[in-house]
């Protein structure tokens, strides 16, 4: 049996994407197609897990987010890309891998925790005294919205995303390490109670990922008006990138300045191969803002060329668009398939 | 629109079938193949939620029991006979449903207290004291083995199989209407969040049932050696029926009796049109209890033979079962899917 590359990853479909998300993961995803055999899904289900009464945007989101990808270089001849609830066999499995995954690990999985939580305390700001709100959080059951059964079990979906596709590695950050390991305990207790070992145990692929931050200073985000979009205009990107938050202690272009907290200097140590000389040169204060960003500009310049180009091949091609979500569909559905096929069997739900 | 008049009901795959099913609920659903739009489905990822463990038999446990269906009369061309886990789109609907569903609504359904109670205390016989026992029970994730993800989530996968398909009426007994509840109130749940109503709401079709004992008197049931099989050889069913437990106070042929406690006129109840002529002449002591048993086989020998002539076309023809079940697969996912994409497109998952 050759070896098994395959690379599985998801992100939820907030829509469109900008530089911070390409950075923080969809670069690092494009790097990957050609050496593994890579599955990446817009995560639709994961997203009811938690804004079940907010999908107003949600197919529109999924199509922006497609979109964002194909801009950022992802290759539908070298991946596989699908749309999450459009595979049955992920539902499929996910409800049987249910059957067998103890309430305990959900109700002590951190995340889980630190999630619900959070959304209570979003929820009920100001209208609950301490005591109340600790009482909800405290109760598994505490509220209706905020605690349903699909989001208790969402780490079995997020397992089941990568047993379904027999994933030998998933790209992982810090914190998602407890999902991966979820995912990892289940193979084992199947195989315990079926007697087979049907699943691949997925490994953690680290890799370096940078975040770069929103032209403000904080985060990057859509919220914050801080961001510049996958594939945004030229001109429009220029001149976020002048307007880039720096040094306020630098009052004139021959000043010394402070690189750390500079926005540009930020995005330098991405862009530029020789950042280290210009952080010796803003230190030493051997040239301006102005002329650092422009230079800036020009380093972003072929990357965002092409995004604009690649985004032109699919924009507006509703039907190329289409095609795409067919094909990834089709090859996502026969590999996963192939599991759930043997998983059924392996259970005795068919001969 | 024509009324809906769709029936939906299943049964676990618990492998051969008695005349205690046949009566308690196969017999009902008979008579409801002429008058509604059946779908009956074998719920075998139902069975999962309590035996995940025990599969070994269960692929053969749905094949015995569909056979036992056919024998009982249930007509292919009158109604839509599938397995549950051959409709994706029960899967695919579980997943959804059970993001809307309310954590509290399960974790308060009294089944489900119940049923771990009995579970626990079926596993720690004699090995835990009351004490430690009773922590189990209280403490939602008290046992790795039995209070499982999936097990918890039964009410949802129950209204699934109701609403995918959207039943107007299910056949219930008085210990089902909470699992109907769960289904109602999601389908006002559904339709609060987001703004349109998509399912049936189903109503219970209350159907009057006979119950009949084992032929030692006790509850019949395979693992008490008392049961009367459906499709059982002729010669074999005389010779049980010629054991039934009678009135053991009557030692002579005219000694007067009780028939309260005595099976054959269990029996008689169901197959007897003049039973309360029996009723009188046992009291009076007016015929024995051979003679009442042999007229009990005849009463009784028309239905076998219908049962044993239609068990013949079925029995060992496993391409014309496996047909049957491809053709209930096929209605099953057409009527599932049709409102699965409505679900979807009113979720906004899709456009």
């Amino acid at each position: 049996m050759a070896e098994n590359k395959i690379v599985l990853s998801g992100m939820r479909p907030t829509g469109k994407l900008h530089l911070g998300n390409f950075h923080g993961a969809l670069k690092n995803w494009v790097s990957l197609q050609g050496k593994y055999d890579c599955y990446f899904f817009v995560a639709d289900l994961h997203s009811l897990t938690t804004a079940y009464q907010h999908t107003e945007n949600l197919a529109q989101n999924s199509e922006d987010m497609l979109i964002d990808w194909l801009t950022a270089g992802l290759d539908p001849q070298k991946c596989t890309i699908f749309i999450q609830s459009d595979v049955p066999q992920i539902s499929e499995l996910n409800t049987l891998l249910g059957m067998i995954t103890p309430l305990g690990w959900l109700l002590r999985n951190p995340t889980y925790k630190e999630q619900i939580q959070e959304l209570l305390k979003q929820k009920y700001a100001g209208q609950l005294d301490e005591k109340s709100l600790g009482e909800k959080i405290a109760s598994i059951a505490g509220d209706d919205e905020i605690s349903c059964f699909g989001f208790l079990g969402y780490p079995v979906l997020m397992a089941t995303d990568i047993l379904i596709q027999q994933a030998a590695y998933v790209p992982v950050g810090k914190d998602q390490t407890a999902h991966l390991e979820i995912a990892r305990d289940l193979t084992r207790r199947f195989a315990e109670i079926y007697g087979e070992q049907v699943f691949t145990e997925p490994q953690p692929l680290y890799t370096t990922v940078a975040r770069v931050p929103g032209i403000d200073g904080r985060k990057m985000s859509k919220s914050y008006n801080n961001a510049i979009s996958l594939g945004e205009d030229l001109d429009s990107v220029r001149k976020k990138v002048m307007s880039m938050f720096t040094d306020p202690n630098k009052k004139g272009a021959h000043d010394p300045a402070n690189p750390e907290g500079c926005v540009a200097y930020a995005f330098h140590k991405i862009y530029n191969p020789n950042v280290s000389k210009r952080c010796e040169e803003c230190k030493a204060g051997a040239l301006g803002c102005v002329a650092c960003k422009k230079e800036l500009f020009a380093l972003m310049e072929p990357e965002l060329v092409a995004f604009s180009e690649r985004r032109k091949l699919f924009e507006g091609d509703k039907a190329q668009l289409a095609q795409i979500v067919k094909d990834g569909k089709a090859r996502a559905c026969q590999n996963a398939e192939q599991t759930l096929q043997r998983v059924k069997r392996v259970m005795r739900m068919i001969k």
